[in-house]
């Protein structure tokens, strides 16, 4: 669609030339631009909302979780008594759980519940994933067996569901998979799972925690998974859980504000800038990582992060390229809850070319290079507003923020509200 | 300086219009620009480059670390022996210092050498500050005595040393004293400390870490420490140190990468955002808080936190504004390394104000309002260069940042590079 917010499906043939006064009929630049808008207008998918950042607690995981109801450590769900007498389930996964836990109802695991939200919010397709903490928790075998499991629950959760529309093949559910990345697993085990997820039709990626198996994601022993994934297209979304050390946050009650607002983000920065470290996109250069949060702060810190590692004689010499290539290979969601934010993180993605080994290309960035690896995302069932409202503030305010970037035209954003998200999971029909 | 590049200091009198050949001659956009211009002319120190964070170990401090040589913690400065046989002087400050410590020399302590690397770089000005870990190790009565001891000396370092020039009363050298920040000091001597550097004229400021006497900057005991800061007008320069539990960094030898690149801005972050939520901005609406390292992640999980605070049923009614409206009161150096990093970090500043409660004010930011807060740095004598170069990568980078951020005028880039320094620490002359 062109810049200026001229809807040329509304317009005669002959008006064309009118959209663009300032340059002569027939010209390169109008049929260019008039060639983008009949594709985008012959396209069914063009328009589609894609939440790309959902979570579930699949009935079977939930049902763990209550049966964890006098479990010594996290992750529970346990029934409390509210101070009105009230019956009330309570889910505590963080260690040093703030407030006794977020209550929590149908909305993390039942299927109709994630479809009312997306209808309300006009969400065309979801790619769910389950919540934190996943499998990280339990003995080895039984994380294998629950995550076959719950790669086949998800997969039904998908299939079983509704179309976006009675013309097309495209459901409203698709899914990330769960691998059982926990100490003492076998590799084989995992190459397995990864098998079984590319196998299962509506499953397009897996979402991990930043633990690995145990050591973290540059631990050595991972590159046969990562070689697998990289081989059958599945996208990687990595997600937070463990934050940093509470230690961090003092003695003062701010409740889930620190863990959640910095732990998380600091936590996938870490993750992310240990992965660059150890090479693994100079091993993989086709692994498709996704990073929650717009990659919380690695983008802001990505410069300084090439600077120290430009004068350390520790990694000096180590990577193929500057460390702000790397973020060029990274998806980004778009959760950042900030036009500022999002404009920042494309420009970030949209530079990284100029610092691959030996480019010459201009240093200034072009936004719109970089929205094409951002996802729009919700976070549903989590940031629950906190008095009744029609649409959820969490919502509202990524799309606002999508819709409010300076530099990217309305294809941008329509890439960003649901495109990028139909070609990286291949949504296409 | 007009925004294009035409120097009017070369140009005739009635070549005035020339230089903005869309503007009728003698309109008032001219006439603006050429007051300014000619203000720009006139002040001898609209050019200085001032380098705001500089640090030194000045003598008295460089020989406790060296008495400190067999401790069994640090800080501490020992001699070791190459691998050639050669003495060198290791420092080690972080309590997992990886590499056995950095090699130190007189450039950590010797006032030539910082006057010297000011000369090879261009920069007219330092406020120069100790380098961590401060005072932070000692007993609270030898941290006392030593704080007092260190300000003179800083004092005389600064008062001794050269003027920019003959024709100023301008120094080439300024400081940020310390106050005894440790655990069971008392606030009066805190209150006599602030009095003190406030007393010394070279001294405009203090520099801190994170932990206040103990339990962080967001500890209600500081509070007459602020208030007694404000009144007096001094800049409190925020420095991290400890970064965040090493376990966060996993078994791979990364050299320093991880702690400094991203360690170091996790906890300024932290700090801030705990200074934020304890409401200290709200009680001192005049404290001058400058933030090391462009403010670390603050400016990019500034959306993040405000939406976290009101989702969050213990802090959504706590504070007057919205946590992004508190970015606007702070001062971040230009120590980012990149021009995208600083052209966001004035985006967040430049924004602020629109995120005061009740304000009506576009949204839309715009950049040049931020970098009037931003502030030319360079970490001397850190990030030293690993081979033999003319000038300092850490300083070029810098300084190319922020002569390439997209939407800054070259008056925001002056001010940047020293005019912004030389209003908030009052070296007009």
């Amino acid at each position: 669609m062109p810049d200026r917010g001229v809807d040329l499906r509304s317009r005669n043939v002959g008006d064309f030339a009118l959209a663009w006064p300032d340059q002569p009929a027939g010209s390169d630049y109008i049929a260019e631009r008039l060639l983008s808008c009949l594709l985008t207008t012959m396209s069914p998918t063009s328009k589609l909302l894609v939440d790309i950042h959902t979570h579930v607690y699949l009935p079977r995981y939930a049902a763990l979780l209550r049966s964890r109801a006098g479990a010594a450590t996290v992750p529970f769900i346990r029934t409390s008594t509210t101070s009105e007498g009230l019956a009330e389930d309570r889910l505590l996964i963080l260690d040093h759980e703030p407030s006794g836990g977020r209550p929590v109802g149908p909305q993390y695991w039942d299927r109709e519940e994630k479809l009312k939200f997306m209808d309300k919010h006009s969400i065309d397709i979801s790619v769910v994933s389950t919540a934190n903490p996943w499998l990280d928790f339990l003995p080895a075998s039984q994380a294998h067996t629950l995550a076959a499991e719950l790669n086949d629950d998800l997969e039904q959760y998908c299939s079983t569901g509704p179309s976006v529309s009675s013309s097309t093949q495209i459901k409203r559910l698709y899914g990330f998979g769960l691998l059982p990345l926990v100490p003492e697993i076998t590799t084989s085990v995992l190459l397995d799972i990864v098998n079984q997820i590319s196998a299962l039709p509506h499953l397009r990626g897996l979402i991990m925690g930043t633990r690995g198996i145990g050591n973290g994601l540059d631990d050595g022993a991972l590159e046969p998974v990562w070689a697998a994934i990289e081989k059958a297209g599945l996208v990687v979304f990595l997600h937070p859980h463990y934050g940093v050390d509470s230690s961090a946050w003092g003695d003062k009650d701010n409740g889930h504000v620190l863990p959640l607002a910095l732990g998380f983000p600091f936590e996938t920065t870490t993750a992310a800038t240990r992965l660059i470290l150890s090479g693994v996109f100079d091993k993989f250069p086709n692994l498709r990582l996704l990073l929650a949060h717009s990659g919380g702060a690695l983008p802001a810190l990505s410069s300084r992060l090439a600077s120290c590692i430009d004068h350390d004689p520790v990694v000096a010499s180590r990577l193929k390229h500057d460390a702000r290539y790397y973020l060029g290979k990274l998806y980004l969601d778009a959760v950042a809850y900030g036009p500022e934010e999002l404009g920042f993180v494309s420009d970030v993605i949209s530079r990284s070319a100029s610092y691959a080994s030996g480019a010459s290309a201009s240093k200034v960035p072009n936004r719109s290079t970089g929205s094409k690896r951002m996802l729009f995302g919700t976070d549903h069932p989590f940031f629950p507003p906190l008095s009744v409202t029609d649409k959820w503030k969490s919502v509202t305010e990524n799309l606002d923020a999508i819709a409010s970037v300076q530099g990217w035209s309305e294809g941008d954003r329509d890439g960003v509200r649901g495109g990028n998200a139909l070609a990286l999971f291949n949504l296409q029909g």
